[in-house]
């Protein structure tokens, strides 16, 4: 099924904020800031399979993250090019502050 | 009537972007981070009491605003020392992004 991402320029920085306002979107794109696709069931252990749909969705939405079909599989990446050219500095900025605020990294369980 | 502000290690990242994730609450703290005390009324023009209270709160308990009261008046002013503490750059780079994001300035009525 074919889902909708934002292009580039359709990135609303509200809808940015609403991606990182959750505990476990943080943990997401701390994780995906490493680079490369992650399939998204290793990405939040111990979640229910519709909350972590529609935490995918509030990324996708808010321009963070290409989601990516591949036959059963989701693969997820974080948008740090388009981020990068539409707010610049923001996305760093966040990363910074994710570590600061110690934000568990997304392989361990959730509390 | 007292309300409750987080010390500056109590602010949370997610409730940090959570008070941002409004494109009203990012016209106001646009409008604050130019210095000062400002008096809550005259910050989002065309915007109801009720809402306007719902707004404050939200910045108050993500740290983003102090919110004092002076006889029957409001004052709102930004929390720039705590956040640049707690997130060190995180405040410049919204700031930088929300000038991008082209958000108006609060004293223009709201669409």
């Amino acid at each position: 099924m074919a889902v909708h991402h934002p292009t580039r320029e359709q990135i609303q920085l509200e809808a940015v904020f609403t991606a990182l306002s959750n505990p476990l979107r943080l943990r997401v794109v701390r994780t995906l800031a490493a680079g490369g696709e992650h399939p998204c069931g290793a990405l939040l252990v111990g979640v229910s399979k519709s909350t972590l749909t529609h935490h995918w969705r509030v990324l996708r939405e808010g321009g963070l993250i290409w989601q990516r079909p591949v036959g059963r599989e989701l693969l997820l990446s974080l948008r740090r090019e388009d981020l990068d050219a539409r707010f610049p500095g923001l996305l760093d900025a966040v990363l910074a502050a994710i570590d600061v605020a110690e934000v568990p990294d997304g392989m361990e369980p959730v509390a």
